[in-house]
């Protein structure tokens, strides 16, 4: 599928692999980059092709990443190098009665263009701001803010989501007819992100307890 | 890192960010591509760069993924495109108590070489029953094995281990001392990959439920 103008090239988001599976909501879209913690970046560097993993967040219709400078893939993506980026979540193992028809339940976006650099120091914070509220809000508000050095070292870059395919599978086993009638357990193995009972490291004191600490396994 | 054998170029699984994040340790490279149960391929295939998610296993010193005869990746993979396969665990969100000092607790690991295609249909059905071991252990015996119909229309690809970079980072929050008193709650927010319980599909049936479903949540 494909969100957003025409500029997006068709063939490369067009889903030709169970094209029933691509999905053309913009929520859905959304909500996949959201719920990830990380994404995967493919990008060409000299001779080689890489795949790195790096923590992305997403302010309406922009995609974020940050990084040290120095660092091979910030160079090659802030020389503006072609990106593909996936995100996947995976939501379960799907067991058939035939080997054949087992599949996974995911939810997954791979987003098309060339990254590119944010420089304006006010445009950092505030992007850097919503990686907080990410991650945990309110906590932008409680911790010491990048310094002019540490905000300096970091590379901020924004990719538009204009060229973004996104396919979702959330099915029960299909089986054929002839394979019905086999004595097999077949269903869902559900997968999802835990979150678990978060780990102090300043036990020593009377800190408040944030809301984002005290209700972190409820979400 | 660098395990294996000395063909491996140096320069692109050298550890370059937090180099004293690099693990030289055969059994932790394997144990990742173990617990996850997706990773993610770049390649390129015409002018563009491509990153996409499957699901794979391990036997041994090889990677394996399948798929489609006729899909993109396969179809570009099979070609002998150059590849780099990533594969990441997310285990938490390091609060610190400076915006800069945030970081992520992860294990990941991103092999590089060239697929090849497996043709022989006995070493198919063996390959295909390892993917199934990884998914519920026991079941590949329960289950309608593939057919030659199905089995030749499911291409399987391995690619060796031996140029592969690990790296993992499992730490407490790290600030400067100038940060260190103030009063903020610092530690570690983990995260996992969680098992809810299984959905089963054939609920009219007095099937025996399997171990692999019986203990899904256990694991």
């Amino acid at each position: 599928m494909n969100i957003g103008t025409k500029r997006a090239s068709i063939t490369r988001t067009t889903i030709q692999r169970l094209p029933e599976l691509a999905s053309h909501d913009k929520e859905v879209l959304h909500s996949i980059i959201d719920e990830a913690f990380v994404c995967h970046i493919a990008f060409v560097s000299g001779e080689d092709v890489h795949c790195i993993p790096t923590a992305h967040w997403r302010t309406g219709d922009f995609f974020y990443i940050h990084g040290a400078n120095g660092s091979r893939m910030i160079k090659a993506l802030s020389e503006g190098a072609a990106v593909s980026v996936a995100i996947t979540l995976i939501d379960g193992l799907v067991l058939a009665r035939a080997a054949f028809n087992h599949s996974m339940n995911y939810r997954s976006v791979v987003i098309y263009g060339h990254f590119e650099v944010i420089q304006g120091r006010e445009e950092k914070l505030v992007a850097f701001d919503m990686f907080m509220e990410k991650i945990a809000r309110g906590r932008k508000d409680e911790v010491r803010p990048g310094n002019a050095k540490e905000l300096a070292a970091t590379s901020l870059l924004r990719l538009s989501l204009d060229e973004a395919a996104v396919k979702v599978s959330n099915t029960i086993p299909s089986d054929k007819a002839a394979d019905i009638d086999r004595p097999i357990w077949t269903g869902v193995l559900p997968l999802a992100i835990a979150r678990k009972p978060p780990i102090c490291a300043d036990s020593g004191s009377n800190l408040i307890i944030p809301d984002y600490v005290q209700h972190w396994t409820d979400r």
